[in-house]
């Protein structure tokens, strides 16, 4: 049935299962007021009520409040008695007091920013009346008690967070505990609360120069009018500017009947999920408390009861209580009051049919009587959300798109990596906060040094920070901490790449190397100290907590491969090694978008021969170095062209600078220059030489390859020989070759010029050949802005949207934890540009590259492999920008799938 | 005259004082080709010859040899005999022989990309006759030598830089020196000469399989093949390719009779200058030298003489050549062959008025008779540059455009700088050689630290790089030498800034701080000892090596002027000192684009202050220490606004990262913590804290201004508060503040808002108020990408191209060395971006930024403070983009004006 529709209507209704509105008129209405419309409307009990419209606020502030008072009156009058009619009781009626809340509720929810009155229609006579009625006088006393704080507060300008302005109710109350020797507001006596009530009035008579009005309607009007000026309140308008919602939406008002579950053994609140939040299991279940209020749940004095009779013997279960303790003590809902039970099973299953979703809803019990006080989309673990959407997809109640679209990309996340035991995690003691660089949880002994990652049988690697030369103990450690860097420093990529927890960037952490000692703030960590990371939240803990492994499910799968269907977007993965490809692989990656070559210099037998080079003073003494790498980097590759069997490899030419290769400690450059038959100082000089003040910037990428064309030569003819190798065996390859670090077409030009040659001359040798693609990554700004003239001769772009991100933001990565911190806390980013992609800036930078590059080479293979590639917002972005695909690390790979259907369910005009 | 236009004419002659074609027919007759038709045309005797078009040479290209000798076979005769009734010789008749030269000659010159062969029409029997006839058998057989050598070269492909020949002519002459004991070729006697013949012939034969041929027509034909040829040879295909010259333009082949300067006493050859070239003196001079051809001048051996008499007396001065000695040994021509003087006057003078330009001309006298062989616009110094420009306008020879069109801007910088004496330089011993970073020279003893730059009365400071510590000791040396860093290092830019000689970049130098010496090569250079550094070429010379200061011309100031009047864009300095701005100013600079704080910061008390500030570990800390900065930084800018009277001065705030700021040694650490009174352990972490991967990415401009608001603070209240104070003494001040670095919107507003309330405080408390400009730099990417935003709230854009720069190639400035040199040689950069703005990647981010920018402020000011303001290419480039202003170093403000002219005048439809 849908609500009338009527002329400049100024107040809607709803109660008694109808309602004048309903959830499509959220502008109107605002969220709270249409969503407890749409309830009401199908049948659900809420307390009844009736809500002021935002186009009334905005006659407000237009008009002012005589005005309004004027054309609202009658409304007004009516909406109350509409209240009254369903309620069975009288606003100010002392005999039989109906009491009623004003609540706020603008379009879009704007938590905390507005205020809210409760309790109106309280005197000292109503409440002499109502603790005759009640027979409750402590409820009384301290809903009044409630009522004249929040009214001083909200209505006459006390707020607790006026600069000038102590909080006074919360400072009298605090002295009247310390008196009274009691630490709860639930330990206060009647008495005392009488005591509180006289001194609440006095204070605010005396700070306000006014009283509390006793007359009920004087409440409603100026509760109203606070309401609507609290739309304009600092706190309101600057949430709007950082949201971007424009000042004339307006909040609407929300009137509506108080009900109480704590006015008797026939009273009871509680909260319920109408499937299992947890799990995903459907399930009807929840908590309850005879006689109390929604607060008491949560002041965790008693145990909150379960609803259902399953529920309740689960609990009983864990919680070791036998059948009859249950029975006695902690009966379910269903057992004690089966009538109401049975009632609410009915709202809850009309409910989650009717929002089609899992709800996680508030009730209370009057005296018998059972009002629904509010139903939202219930939170949930990744587990569940994947269950419960495939669940509700087989139930019919929701179509494939809406399945993929209720996942929440990222929170895959949790169902990948290993995550702590929660009850462990509550006793853990927090020592310090990184950033949550590589999700997962680890727990292991304290080592500094990287070759010393397998001192401990689990240990977390801590340092400074991690360089490539840690990459193998990086492997062995169970985690990594790092004092320096951001999302994007080398320890957090690795970490990610090898979807191992990670925490970097914790500047508390004081890292002394030679003391082999860490101190938080005064607190001192010695090598061996056990401590735990959560990669998830940056959570640094002392000591040991135990750990989860996740359990992959069916229905994860399920997922995936429906997202699969209408995604047209391919994921790739970043993978350096055969582990990590087949990794990938089965996460569903359709081929390798990064495969990076210098993480395999690194060897113990390799990083000798890249030094050799590297201290080579020839172009034929580099070549010979080279020549001991062409067999280990050929093996590498044919590694990974195995592994993905068939499927295109993107492989990038070498690309960090030289110095990244050599030994920056004495100890380690004699012992180099000793193996090498050369002098310490002669080692030390070329370090030195290699030093730079930017490396970032410095020479690094195709500057390498086109200053030292015998690298590249090398490593061509390793892809090529090595893809031949394994064509041989039978096994497709699609190698494509990556030029990283290109600024200018010429260096592209002769990069490539080189590649094709040592590929011809190795067909030519073999009398075999293979297709391969030769493409560049677009990271550097002038290749964006020049991508028309590279594409000319590009097969394909991958965008490097790390790179691309630190220059055009001109941050670097990893130094922009010194003042990424304060720039979020002062909203001038609200996001990480390393982890979210920037898309007024880098992502006006990126469309200029693929339109550049597609408007004189159509067929241009178009991609990214930066860290976005594995972020969803990033992902529908360049779904957007028209990218043939992602790339993302493997443990990216179902996060990216997701969210590439998402993309293309959003976007696409015609789905499949 | 017109030369009559003919249809499809194959060949267009020239001689007798006239010709088929003139100098507007350089596309069809080649640059050379078109010359000497116009010389002739307009009456100057030009040895006669006649012009094969470049039409011919694509038809050669298309149809082949046979076909293009068919259809111009006659044309060929024609032209032959015309030269020979001019010369009153016949081509191939041993009685009076002809001998001709073919020449190449491209629309464009492409000096040594394509061949020539000279002395065509010998053999054995004109050799014969020609001896017979000229009674000169030395030179009869040298012709032969050459001939031969050419012709084996050239025709038969014997080219000496193919690479698996050696060159056998060269080896021949080397071996018979050897046996002769001679070094020259002028010392082979006749015989010699003739065994050569003998022997080349062979050669020839031997290596080629052919004899050269003995038919003059059959040489003629084979030379103009050969010519067509060599424009598809490899050097001129890659010197076109470079040059962006397309292949069909083809080459002009030029036919033209010899003449010989060295047929006996009645034989002369010289070269002459229709003005001086080094001081601009309107005075006819040049040299000749009396029987002998025009490489006997090159090769130094006989002294030439004087062609005027004036010149021949100027000369004896300077040689101590007394009057009788002058006239009998070293006569002029003009006291010699007076005859003959006045036509060659006559001609410089008709050929100086029709080419509008100081001429440098070559002839030949042959037996009585004067022929020009070639004039083109003369190469000169700066001075004469000014002062022709500036007597050919007063002559009314060329009109204000043109005079303002005939500057090189970049040759002023010779006149402010001081200079090498020429002579001393000729002498000087050159070590090593780094990059012309800061123009000028400069001679003093070598000091290795900054602080002790006053060690000797001229000093030259040698680093590694120079930081901002090293400011004050960089003012007092002489010069400055850098082993690191490129045209925009740090050394580089502050020198340009001080307008002091310097070289950057030096690689070839090994620097020991603690030994106080630098090797360079073998040898090593110790403090004390005296070298010179030209900071215009970048030489490194051992010892001292005199300088001459340079004196400004009134002309200087008279093309200065009549720029300005042309000059649709302000010229603005970079300056961050009063004596700066008033060199500056001197200079014509009509504001301040950039005065950098931070260069305030490092006199001695100041930089305590700024230390305290960075120690501080609290906002109210950092407050006091600015506190005592205060004082300093205002006094600072009121005597910059006090030098600038009233013109515009745009202050930037704070910029570089703090640790530029902090000693990095340990005893100056340690006194630093004396003076704190903390521990050294606390400066040393403070030091460590501070430091970062990329500096240049990191934590620096707006956003230190951002972390600690109370910078900017400062900042702005000293700003404010001199402007008033300057104001007070009643002189204008425009105050423009300028926020370094933005990157995102809100970075501005937030400044921006600390500012205008600052500002507004200080007018209050001093009821007082000044009118001033609120903008920004415009040096990262994405500030350009999204100038929309920012240009709502900013008033001006100044495009800080060095960061700019940075970040879209992606190179670090002080890092790019490693690379640069071989980017040059393989032709991957033409020009050092930093140096010359490169207008496809970083012009395109410009032209964005301000069209985005004026799309939302129409009214925005828009100018550039990179280095590039002061660069004549990168200035026309911001004329065309829509700037409003330049701004460069002081000296460089002269070139500016006149760059900024020449924009106007080449790009603006209508000028003044």
């Amino acid at each position: 049935m849908e609500a009338p529709v009527r002329e400049k209507a100024r107040i809607f209704r709803f109660g008694n299962k109808t309602a004048d509105g309903s959830k499509n008129m959220k502008n109107l209405l605002g969220g709270k007021g249409a969503n407890l419309a749409e309830m009401s409307r199908i049948g659900i009990p809420v307390p009844p009520g009736f809500t002021i419209t935002t186009e009334v606020c905005t006659e407000y502030h237009t008009n002012g409040k005589e005005a309004v008072i004027k054309v609202l009156k009658k409304d007004m009058e009516n909406g109350i008695s509409f209240i009254e009619d369903i309620m069975e009781k009288k606003y100010g009626d002392p005999e039989n007091p109906l009491l009623v809340s004003v609540r706020s509720g603008a379009r879009k929810s704007m938590p905390g920013m507005m205020d809210t009155v409760l309790n109106l229609g309280l005197n000292d006579e109503v409440v002499a009346g109502l603790i005759k009625k009640s027979n409750n006088e402590r409820f009384v006393w301290d809903s009044y008690r409630r009522f004249i704080q929040m009214y001083g507060s909200v209505v006459l300008g006390m707020k607790p967070d006026a600069k000038e302005d102590t909080d006074s109710f919360e400072e009298i109350m605090d002295k009247l505990k310390e008196k009274r020797n009691i630490k709860l507001d639930t330990e206060f006596s009647v008495q005392d609360l009488k005591e509180l009530v006289r001194d609440f009035k006095k204070v605010v008579k005396q700070r306000t120069g006014h009283s509390i009005p006793s007359d009920p309607w004087e409440q409603l009007w100026n509760a109203t009018m606070a309401v609507f000026d609290s739309w304009n309140g600092n706190r309101a308008r600057y949430y709007r500017k950082i949201h971007g919602y424009p000042s004339d939406w307006g909040t609407a008002v929300n009137v509506q009947a108080m009900v109480f579950g704590n006015m008797g053994d026939n009273s009871a609140t509680g909260v319920c999920f109408t499937r299992d939040a947890g799990s995903g299991e459907n399930v009807f279940n929840g908590e309850y408390l005879m006689n109390a209020q929604g607060e008491d749940v949560v002041a965790g004095i008693r145990t909150p009861q379960q609803i259902t009779k399953l529920g309740s013997k689960r609990w009983a279960e864990l919680a070791k209580v036998d059948e009859k303790e249950r029975v006695e003590k902690y009966p379910s809902l269903e057992e004690l009051l089966p009538s109401l039970y049975a009632e609410l099973d009915e709202y809850q299953k009309k409910i989650e049919t009717h929002y089609r979703d899992m709800q996680d809803m508030e009730f209370t019990i009057q005296e018998g009587r059972l009002w629904i006080l509010q139903t939202r989309d219930g939170k949930r673990t990744g587990t569940a959300m994947i269950k419960i959407a495939v669940d509700l997809l087989k139930e019919g109640l929701i179509d494939q798109k809406e399945a993929i679209m209720r996942i929440e990309p990222m929170k895959l996340d949790e169902l990948l990596h290993p995550v702590f035991d929660p009850d462990a995690l509550k006793k853990a003691h927090i020592i310090a906060q990184g950033l949550p660089a590589s999700p997962g949880a680890a727990t292991g002994q304290i080592v500094f040094f990287a070759d010393e990652a397998d001192k401990f049988k689990n240990s977390i690697l801590v340092r400074v920070e991690t360089s490539p030369e840690d990459l193998e103990g990086m492997n062995i450690a169970r985690g990594i901490l790092t004092a320096r860097g951001g999302m994007t420093s080398h320890a957090a990529v690795v970490a990610r790449g090898m979807g191992k927890c990670c925490v970097s960037g914790a500047g508390a952490l004081n890292i002394d190397y030679k003391q082999r000692n860490m101190v938080v703030g005064e607190k001192e960590y010695h090598e061996g100290d056990w401590i735990s990371l959560n990669g998830s939240t940056g959570n640094i803990i002392e000591g040991k907590v135990a750990t989860v492994e996740p359990e992959l499910s069916g229905e994860l799968a399920e997922i995936l491969e429906l997202s699969d269907v209408f995604s047209t977007m391919e994921v790739r993965t970043n993978a350096d090694t055969p582990k990590d490809a087949i990794a990938a692989r089965n996460f569903g990656a359709l081929g390798i978008g990064l495969a990076r070559t210098e993480h395999m210099f690194f060897g113990q037998d390799r990083i000798r021969a890249m030094r050799e080079m590297i201290l080579a003073d020839t172009r034929n003494g580099r070549r010979r170095a080279l020549q001991e790498l062409l067999p280990m980097q050929r093996e590498d590759f044919e590694g990974i062209f195995e592994a993905m069997q068939g499927l295109p490899v993107t492989i990038r030419l070498l690309d960090p600078p030289l110095h990244e290769f050599v030994p920056h400690e004495l100890a380690q450059q004699k012992e180099l220059a000793k193996e090498m038959h050369i002098s310490v100082k002669a080692v030390k000089n070329k370090v030195d030489e290699l030093k730079e003040f930017n490396p970032m910037l410095g020479h690094r990428g195709c500057r390498l390859g086109n200053t030292y064309p015998e690298i590249t030569e090398m490593q061509a003819r390793a892809i090529i020989e090595s893809a031949l190798n394994v064509k041989e065996r039978g096994i497709d390859v699609k190698p494509e070759i990556m030029v990283p670090l290109v600024g200018t077409l010429k260096e592209f030009i002769l990069q490539e010029k080189i590649i094709r040659q040592i590929a011809d001359k190795v067909f030519t040798e073999r009398n075999d050949r293979v297709d391969y693609l030769l493409g560049t990554m677009i990271e550097i700004p002038r290749a964006a802005l020049t991508a028309d003239e590279i594409a000319i001769h590009a097969e394909f772009f991958s965008f490097g949207t790390n790179d691309l991100t630190q220059m055009v933001f001109g941050y670097s990565r990893d130094d922009v934890g010194k003042f990424l911190p304060v720039y979020y806390e002062k909203g001038i980013l609200m996001t990480d540009p390393f982890e979210v992609l920037d898309q007024e800036g880098v992502g006006q930078l990126i469309r200029t590259g693929i339109e550049k590059g597609r408007s004189t080479n159509p067929k241009l293979k178009i991609g990214i492999c930066g860290e976005h590639g594995g972020e969803p917002s990033s992902i529908e972005f360049c779904y957007q920008a028209g990218m043939d695909y992602v790339s993302c690390s493997p443990f990216r790979v179902p996060i990216a799938r997701v969210a590439s259907a998402q993309a293309a369910i959003k976007h696409k005009k015609e789905t499949v």
